[in-house]
């Protein structure tokens, strides 16, 4: 390649290795970090975020763009054109926010992180609502800056799944909402069909670390490329397709958080180690949308995690650690891992369930931006759509509003990639299955690089190259859709709940 | 202050973060992070050492020193006036060192400490001698960028004790080596005087970490501003005087190694936790020099940790914690955490045997850095010191010259300031019980404040404003010796065996 490029890369790769470096002092405070050290960590971050969107910014990396244009060629899926593609769509992105609006973002987010984690601690919204009022008045300068077309929603969005718009995710979530509700109505009426208390009572938290690592060690994610911790919330984060890192959270008395945690973190774990070498220390070594990691998280979490085939081989060797379980049978098992019932806590919502909490938190999170909604009455509002649409009220705030750490990150027009994730899950599973239809009785003995392989060549190896539907569209020859979902939902709990 | 001397402040900030940033870095590497993460990790190290290096060496930095320093004012003892005083030396340092070098040195020696915890585990000296020739050769281009007077080893000791010459060096350590030896001499004609086989036992981990734990509580290492974690080398980092991070090496067979290095890196942790708040993200916030570093850290293990005293107050606890402690009275516990003998390694010597292990040191790094002494030929010379010194060759080079981390890192010239806080660790306790009379007393009655308010205001509360030898001088009246260390070791060590 020319001397731009590599210069280019050169200069993307000190941007890069400046970002990994944020990332890190972010899982560090959410792993190991004393309390005491929230001020100098946010005023570490402020520095960290400001160089770096100065250097990526700066006219020099719009020049090194230009020139390097010229001389990558204009094969669309080679590497050195999928850089320059794809950092000049971040360039315009973040030339459009200014150095001292990223600092103060930087700032008041990593300072509202701890503020967030005792106000849920305590369940007062009132001790997090004027860090709230300032972060929306932020992300609300951000879609004006940034700019949109339907709707200012639709910035936010962008943000992480680009080029999707706030019209088409409300039509998307429009064509499968009566689905869902005729389903849950049908599952609630038929409810005593599935009894989860064996997995409600105390389960040794050491043991269920050993049994989880076991399981996503046997998925395929890499322990010499990753490492696991613990946090009040879990995430996956990575400074390195070789350095992932996943954090899980146990609750001694249940065995779903941790267990269905885990996997579901591995799935994002093992789409960030299998981007490919090639792409190392690049601004494209990471995954392409948030829509798309969330597919790879809940395949593993649902697709395989709470398939009756994965059991049928899991199930023998999770008696082994937790003899109270040995007289279940396979199938009292895998429909209690399946039990569908509105719940408060979205993390814990089960597949039925879990789109519907979206729904509510992008019409939440709309209004606030449109300013419909004052952040004062986001708990009252979170409280009346949940009633609505669940049919039950949280009995306090930790339990509603203040359950997510995404707010206080400043990362509104996120929750609805999860949504999208869910969608995608289906359909790339789906043509995996196709390619391979031995996936299913592979993954009932244990034996999971079958799929692992067509995903590492199908999706993660190409890391930030192609866009979502550049990609669902090369996998599955259209657009992300919510039929596959609604189909595999149907199926599954008719059989669970005999409808 | 004037408008440059605040310029000068922020541009030193968004330095000092850099370097914060950097220190967390290591600290993962050294507790976290997974073997795949290596490569990744020096290049962020190598490009956050870079920009760093870069904006503080740059003319910009050089300017406003100059314009702040007509701002400053004439008192000396001012934080601003001590800001520009200080920061210029080590301006003046640094600007001596080309980027590139600098970059180059950092990824080589973070590639380094992987290798050499390697060929550590393997005991195999080869595997990490090329690596160790590498650096050797660019620690000698780094005496030669710096420059010095007596000798080239006098640049490097500069770096971590400023001002202090290699002559001086072997003249403090020449007026106290008879004086060892001697002592040493009638310790082993006494050796049956003290049994210390009740230590080595087995001592449960998770134990050892709780009373441990509990002890630098006592003692008053703040977990609020602190945090503890377990790693091959024990060390002391901070990325804030209100984020201090330490940790600790166990051995399940022996209850020194853990219990006293928890002590020690309290200390140390101490110290920057006690630097004053109106430092606090400047260059100035962090210990003055490695030697009263060590001052503090070898204060907390062994003047306070391993006096009679001290253990009048914490044997009881720790027989609750071990109850097959039961029957040990206080006199023979006290001789058996005092009991001195040659061995092979240097973090476990005794306060008799210590300094002679540096002794070794500063003698082969001399003559590595003049070139009298090839890398290959470091084994054997150690061993043959080591006989010479202690009388006995260690059994393997994981117990001689791989046993240190230091090499790795590339800070050779650091070693001696280990004896040199040895010395002041006894100059200012003698200073402080002149002040405070009643300390012995209340360390016997679990009470660490007086000693740790006194320490607060005389040397940490001033981070880095003063150098070791103007401290030394305001706290003693005179400037380091080995008087006080010798006559201290020869009362304790005459009364336990009886010489």
């Amino acid at each position: 390649m020319g001397t731009q490029y590599d210069a280019l890369v050169a200069r993307l790769r000190d941007i890069h290795n400046l970002n990994m470096a944020s990332s890190l002092l972010g899982w560090d405070q959410q792993t190991q970090m004393p309390a005491g050290g929230v001020e100098a960590r946010a005023s570490q971050l402020a520095t960290l975020s400001k160089l770096s969107h100065e250097m990526f910014t700066s006219d020099e990396t719009g020049q090194l763009l230009e020139d390097a244009a010229k001389e990558v060629g204009d094969d669309y899926d080679s590497d050195a054109a999928s850089m320059v593609r794809v950092v000049q769509e971040d360039y315009d992105e973040s030339t459009k926010l200014p150095t001292e609006w990223v600092t103060e973002f930087t700032e008041l987010t990593s300072k509202a992180d701890s503020i967030w984690v005792k106000a849920r601690q305590d369940a007062d919204f009132s001790q997090f609502q004027g860090t709230l009022e300032r972060i929306v008045e932020m992300v609300r300068q951000k879609t004006e800056l940034l700019g949109y077309d339907d709707h200012p929603y639709t910035a936010l969005l962008n943000q992480y799944e680009r080029g999707i718009t706030t019209t088409q995710v409300k039509q998307i979530f429009d064509d499968h909402k009566p689905g869902l509700i005729d389903l849950i109505a049908g599952i609630t009426e038929n409810a005593d069909q599935v009894d989860d208390s064996i997995l409600r009572r105390p389960y040794n938290v050491d043991k269920q670390r050993d049994f989880g690592l076991k399981m996503i060690e046997a998925y395929g994610f890499d322990f010499n490329r990753g490492y696991q911790a613990i946090s009040v919330h879990p995430f996956c984060t990575h400074f390195s397709s070789n350095d992932v890192r996943i954090t899980t959270r146990f609750e001694s008395n249940f065995l779903n958080p941790a267990l269905f945690g885990m996997m579901h973190e591995a799935g994002h774990g093992m789409y960030e180690q299998g981007i490919g070498q090639n792409l190392e220390g690049t601004p494209l070594a990471s995954g392409t949308s948030l829509g798309v990691h969330e597919s790879q998280s809940r395949m593993w979490e649902n697709l395989v995690g709470r398939s009756k085939g994965f059991w049928s081989w899991a199930l023998p060797q999770l008696k082994e650690t937790f003899p109270h379980l040995e007289s279940v049978d396979l199938n009292t098992f895998y429909k209690a891992i399946n039990k569908s019932a509105p719940s408060f806590i979205r993390v814990e919502a089960d597949e039925v369930n879990y789109n519907l909490h979206i729904i509510l938190r992008f019409e939440i999170e709309m209004d606030l931006i449109t300013g419909d909604l004052a952040v004062k009455d986001a708990p009252e509002a979170w409280n009346t759509k949940f009633e609505e649409f669940f049919g039950i009220i949280p009995t306090d705030d930790a339990k509603g509003v203040l359950q997510d750490v995404h707010w206080s990150y400043g990362i509104q027009g996120y929750f609805p990639t999860y949504a999208l994730g869910n969608l995608l899950s289906v359909q790339y599973y789906n043509k995996a299955v196709e390619a391979h239809p031995n996936i299913p009785s592979d993954i009932a003995n244990g034996k999971f690089d079958t799929l692992l392989t067509w995903l590492n060549e199908n999706i993660h190896q190409h890391g930030r190259k192609f866009t979502s539907d550049e990609l669902t569209q090369k996998i599955t020859g259209e657009s992300i859709q919510s039929r596959d979902y609604l189909d595999y939902l149907t199926t599954k709990y008719s059989d669970i709940y005999g409808l």
